[in-house]
């Protein structure tokens, strides 16, 4: 394996600071506004919600990625989604990015100035409600002043809005030519978590040298098996994002064509992807456990992940899932709603997780197992169900969590 | 309006008689199984769960409304689905057919014998177990001896599983040559509830005279707008099942044609069908409201429908539902992400209920209302979220409910 795990999320790689700060947007006494900085332009990439309501910074991120293609910065503040704000929510997006390039340009006053148009912004959190544009410019400002190249975490934490957890992931791994690069991320998300072209708020950084178009490309590709796979409760958000900006610091030869290096940069961008989906399924609103369907000998890979997103996305089977109750009908019934088809006679469910594998169902009938040792693997944090379709060689994965009243608490009882 | 609504349910229409008595099938203290019949043999139709994962019954009924056309009596029996138990599944529905049509036979010497592929047979309830032959058989045989004029909703509360309400409707109208005729239903469904192709169980019976093709599409058509418009969970069940007979005894002249009488019969089978999908939202498992959308001015009705269904699907907005917050952002996100195409910027959202009308958004960013006021109207036990897309003349309507605690509670605790 050419990928090490190591500490420093989106700061990890070379070039790039983070900071986080409280600025009073919407939440009172804790962070809410963070900040990645790069010492040098990075080729941006990006993917956004498929919603046909789109949240402001989503319309502007999408015209810099696509129109620009660079970016040396990303502001972001949590509590206000700034979505269905009309025009006002367009220009606050402007107004921040202004603000965020004058003062970076003025406090690395020794670098070429930071451009207006090379910096994106995103938020998450209430949609409907205007962000106050002075708390925003000012929450911008301190930020500027307090990137760090060890402030990954304090940029994680200051993302979360019902997130338990930061989320986190990076790597090293080697490129053919011997050079070490590096690749990091954050994201944020655990309720309106459905992503559809891209999850809700995901930032990679990366050293390696890439071309705008490759990296564009390999996030387009890999979101499609990595967070298009997680499900907390069926809803696409309106500002589901997710940002790369490789620095090229690493020192590599430029990525190119689609060679070795560019296979060996998929696979850790994968790795950083896939991990930070695990995360944010597991840290689902009200969830206590992450659930997997591993959907194996399916016919083609897109049916794969669309059975295995099928099984995550059932109220019921996650309802179960939180009474640590084998019941496999409901496993079996996703599968069958899902769109695919196949032969139910012949499929066979197996449960797995560290307490233990159990088979469960064989041919489409129930296998005679033990309910007391079906509950006990279930009552793992991390819970998988094998789905054999035997059809053919193809497989794939999705990732949820259980539904339970803690759900229903944080999504009736407040404004969230 | 031709329409009288009248009591009854499935036994309102001539020559319908109906029963519900205790089986034992897996519930104790309580009717389980129900039964059907008429004196006549009648012309049949059906619609089927679209899930690829079919229960023996479905595939059974399947056989007989398409092949045979023709039926005399339904068995009904909740508890057990009867679904993922194989060929020995198939059996049991072949061994209580061949029951109901011996022992109806033996009882009702006096006229022709019921043929055992003239009873159709249904069940609802746990997947995977199997159904005790013989107490499926005991219960037939005692509910052939029970069936009464007036059984309707002996038979519709036998069928209930979590249910908590008997749902029934029932109408008298008059055809063209001055014929009065009758058409009643009774249907169940509480989880497992986002029918396509047709809902959970529901059985509709008139004595208007009808050719079974005709019979058959206007079943198909109604459903499109009825059934397949309401949502619990999500999840589309194994066992869906719409059923139709037309014993022909209010002594029309047999519809054969698309006319006026035609129109007249779809418009009572329409107003039995809405009001049956509207009392199987409402009785949703754990709700504790009715919520509607209505959506207006959409480009097709297709499109209306596809909308206004994604509404009353969407966890979330029923989440702020149950808590009676008027979390427009959700509504709104969740038109979104219904996959058909509209401008954000020109939808305004009102809702409506019995405590009064608040418009909550227009052209897409809030409206100054009162959240008191919203409050106040989203308690009441009847919610409606009008939808106006101004884009053409097209609207339509779905069918939801709240998302609880206690839809946890009953999906999680209980093997249901």
């Amino acid at each position: 394996m050419n990928l090490t795990k190591i500490d420093g999320g989106v700061t990890a790689a070379a070039g790039f600071e983070a900071a986080g700060c409280e600025a009073g947007i919407k939440y009172q006494g804790r962070t809410d506004m963070a900040m990645i900085y790069c010492r040098v332009p990075c080729a941006a990439a990006g993917t956004f919600t498929s919603n046909v309501v789109k949240a402001a910074p989503v319309l502007y991120d999408r015209h810099i990625v696509t129109d620009i293609g660079k970016a040396q910065a990303i502001v972001i503040n949590a509590g206000i989604a700034n979505a269905c704000t009309g025009r006002a929510g367009y220009e606050i997006c402007e107004k921040t990015a202004e603000a965020a390039a004058a003062i970076l340009s003025e406090v690395h006053a020794d670098r070429a100035p930071v451009s207006a148009d090379q910096v994106l912004v995103c938020s998450t959190g209430v949609i409907g409600m205007p962000i106050p544009l002075d708390r925003i410019v000012a929450g911008t400002g301190k930020l500027a002043r307090l990137t760090r190249a060890d402030g990954g975490s304090e940029a994680a934490a200051a993302i979360m809005t019902t997130d338990t957890k930061k989320k986190e992931e990076s790597f090293r791994f080697v490129l053919s030519d011997g050079t070490e690069a590096h690749i990091g991320g954050m994201c944020k998300g655990s309720g309106m978590i459905h992503p559809n072209m891209c999850t809700m708020l995901s930032f990679i950084t990366t050293d390696a040298a890439i071309d705008q178009s490759l990296l564009q490309e390999a996030l387009r590709e890999d979101i499609k098996t990595t967070y298009n796979r997680v499900s907390v409760d069926g809803d696409t958000s309106t500002n589901d994002t997710c940002l790369v900006l490789a620095s090229g610091l690493a020192g590599n030869k430029t990525i190119t064509e689609k060679d070795e290096d560019y296979r060996l940069f998929c696979e850790a961008l994968h790795a950083v992807n896939e991990g930070l989906a695990r995360k944010m399924a597991a840290d689902g609103e009200g969830a206590t456990m992450l659930f997997e369907a591993h959907v194996i000998h399916a016919d083609t890979a897109a049916h794969a992940g669309i059975l295995a997103r099928s099984v995550i996305s059932s109220n019921l089977t996650k309802a179960a899932m939180y009474g640590h109750d084998a019941n496999w009908g409901r496993i079996l019934c996703a599968l069958g709603y899902a769109g695919v088809d196949f032969d139910p006679e012949k499929v066979d469910l197996t449960l797995v997780s560290a307490a233990g594998t159990l088979p469960i169902v064989k041919d489409g009938v129930a296998e005679a197992y033990s309910e007391e040792k079906a509950t006990l693997i279930l009552s793992e944090a991390e819970v998988t169900v094998i789905c054999d379709m035997k059809m053919g060689d193809a497989e794939g994965r999705a990732w949820g969590c259980d539904l339970t009243y803690d759900y229903v608490k944080i999504n009736g009882d407040y404004r969230s």
